[in-house]
């Protein structure tokens, strides 16, 4: 296990001094990237090292078909899926964060990655856990970025633990088929930048929406934007959404499970739209959509999109939180949207009053 | 005359390898701030210099009276304008810009710098011009940024140099007064981002919009975001428009005068739209707006918007600028402002014909 | 000489606005490699002028005899050694960092190049010395980085200066070679991360790690890591190990010599551990390991470590230097370490008094 160790700059932060969201989950996706990417690559080592005839690796499927191509085969790991993630206290400038990552599940094309975050405040020495994130990363070959390519297993504590593994990777799989086919048809919001004209606490009056030209920092290991720089992208829109609507200092509560179907090369541009679907007392879910546009001339195929749920607070100087304005729907989609939010909110409120009573 | 040295990495360019027009602007009006901003503050020093005729620390009249109320005002200079600025050959990854900075004039509230930046290769030891631009600032009290302070004189080399300084000076005075009331009138365009239904080439396919919270380090030296910051975002939404219309490697070739009527404080969002208004054979002309919201909750002023024009090229591998598919225009707006770009693109190659006759 | 010139922003700098100690060393390597780079491309011309005695273009023997072999090599300079370098006094965020560099010696491979960093207020317009620092760079060929080149001569200003420059280049060449059998015999330490059990000021409570994956702009004029980079990495792992310890404002007083005797290349992992070795009344020596993993396969060679001591202070508002808890060693190691750091912090002082007895 290893750990991503970072000072919180001024510029990871709001206004308030509290830390981004998306800039800790770009710091998940970084450990788990290295995490993922360096097990895939044990691939020739465990070849290797299962000619002495020892150790796990007799188990490895390229040592008993010695004819197996891949031994030199150089691959990456990119990011497939985020599980939902809440954000359980909000970090500061100046503290110290922990991004600490293990490798907890592997099938045959992908490898599950838990990571968690702790907040340490360095002149205190008080240290709390902010996050606890599960990331599904698939290998993908070096030489051909189309190409799926086997991932090493790893050894399980208990047959227990390699089940329970499973039946987390049986879940996820179904949850992005279904999302995939979602997603073809989603048709992306137009965004009205001329929001002068809009009534406060509307939809249209905090829809927000940016475009980013994807640079070489946001693609270290090949040619493809790293799955926490799409994710920090996509809090940035949806936290100007929710200080638009309240005017007050926000904070990132959670997020819902995120998939990414597609990859985005480098030079691309990168539309990120968020719309405000739902308030309830205390928070805010925003709804933040991604398109890519492959501005170099490539025939544009049609792109699944990705989207995801951000859910917002609003914080006083106390770390209290606020009330939230109620959202004024205006139109039936809106007012759709809005029950659907609450059907969400209500579910995550039953599921974590299950699990509180649970851990009693 | 100061150099601020710097080396082009990965992320001041674009695919292609060429340095981002924004980069470069970015890097000027850093050199503008700190020459200027350091000038204004030798107000006292150089007041008293010029009565006494020495130049010794001992002569400051603060020195000795220390009841001078100037000697503690200190000042920032804030960027107000920046003229005409021609990219006369991209510079690329790995070169060393070299940005260096010279004060031209003075006037009461507000000094002009003039800066030049030479790209070198310092493999082949080559060193060629890239851009010369006028910027001016006015100087501000730290105390109140309200209050513009008065800005210590330059000596000239001899009169006609002042002289020509004047006329520059009175030359951008009215075209600023006439900008900011045009601005004030200006009805931000609204961008929908749902490109997928807009036909090529028409203005709705390209055009592009970005928003930024301003962090800590767009404002370094006061509350407020650097007019460098403000400018490499225009160069961006412009890059986005001038590539999603021609889809082909495009540089910055040229940016008419921007004005900067209005303080932009941290912790706002600012709103960078752009939309293309001409073409020529080999040239696109792209108008890019910029408009500020206030998040977090003060009363919303009527800003002034900032408007400019930018020009960019298409490049080919070898650097040859490529042709460039005509504009479509669809309503009355679109062809009138059609028209009007193509008079200030007529105006401008008269301008510089007329330039290269005069140098012969 | 040239000048590089930056503003200081608040992310250089830590939370009560002292710059980083990291971000001055990657300033200062960035001047060496752009004066140095420049200096190894210049071997043609250089040599053929000192032999000519002519410093004209057409001397060049490679203007007339095209077949000249080097003509066309061109080279990159990469940073091998730092001298140690004191910190004199610290920086503040809205100051202007002038970094001026120049050549001082060049032995048959190597270049040394030395380095001042002044601060300027620009308000007040105050400038002081704050770093000086010594550097040695290795020239190696484009086309085949494992080729070392040879480097042009440089004009002494007398024979003492060279006589001088030789021993420098003496002293360092048998320290770089001591270091290198050293490291490899270095054993990484294991950090520990849960800090939680440990006791207050022992070694184990303050010892910290982190990873860094090598992005493009890490490496702007080659594929490796530019040296300043990896420096900047070390200060942020030791200033966390000191601020662990004392709980207070800290910043970086010296840096002992850094040898570098590995490239990093891009798409690698590194990793940055740091640990207290020694505590006087007012002072905190801390030991920095760097560790590079190629995480993209590549058969691990048996890497020479990078090992440096850095040192810093406790500061209070009045940038008064604080008293430091005392180190609580455990093992026989650390209290081995302990006394190695006494005898290195004697050894300095009474230099340092040697030093200031020689000024008087």
């Amino acid at each position: 296990m290893k750990t991503i160790i970072r000072i919180m700059r001024p510029d990871d932060a709001n206004i308030a001094g509290n830390v981004h969201g998306g800039t800790i989950l770009k710091m998940i996706e970084e450990a788990g990237v290295i995490i993922s990417t360096r097990h895939c690559n044990r691939q020739n080592e465990f070849t290797s090292e299962s000619k002495t005839g020892f150790s796990d690796w007799l188990q490895h499927p390229c040592y008993h078909l010695c004819s197996c191509s891949t031994a030199e085969e150089r691959c990456v790991a990119v990011l497939a899926r985020v599980e939902r993630t809440d954000f359980l206290s909000p970090m500061s400038i100046g503290e110290v964060a922990h991004v600490s990552a293990e490798i907890t599940y592997t099938s045959k094309h992908s490898v599950e990655v838990q990571v968690n975050v702790m907040a340490e405040n360095i002149l205190t020495g008080v240290k709390r856990l902010t996050n606890r994130a599960t990331l599904w990363y698939v290998a993908l070959s070096m030489e051909n970025v189309n190409k799926v390519v086997e991932v090493p297993h790893i050894q399980y504590g208990s047959p227990e633990d390699q089940e329970e593994g499973r039946k987390r990777y049986e879940a996820q799989k179904l949850d992005r088929i279904e999302t995939k086919q979602r997603s073809e048809d989603i048709i992306l919001p137009a965004i009205n930048v001329d929001r002068q004209r809009k009534e406060p606490y509307t939809v249209g009056y905090s829809q927000s929406s940016l475009i980013h030209l994807v640079g070489p920092s946001d693609c270290a290991l090949h040619n493809f934007v790293q799955g926490g720089v799409t994710m920090k992208l996509m809090d940035e829109v949806a936290g100007i959404v929710a200080a638009r609507h309240c005017k007050t200092n926000i904070v990132t509560a959670s997020v819902d499970a995120i998939n990414f179907h597609q990859k985005i090369e480098k030079g691309s541009v990168i539309t990120v739209s968020g719309r405000m679907t739902f308030t309830s007392n205390r928070s805010m879910e925003i709804e933040v959509f991604v398109d890519v546009d492959h501005v170099l001339g490539r025939p544009k195929e049609k792109a699944s999109a990705v989207t995801a749920f951000f859910t917002y607070v609003s914080l006083d100087k106390e770390g209290k939180a606020l009330p939230i304005p109620m959202l004024k729907t205006q139109t039936e989609d809106e007012k759709r949207r809005f029950e659907e939010g609450k059907t969400r909110y209500l579910n995550t409120k039953a599921k974590r009053m299950a699990g509180a009573q649970k851990d009693q």
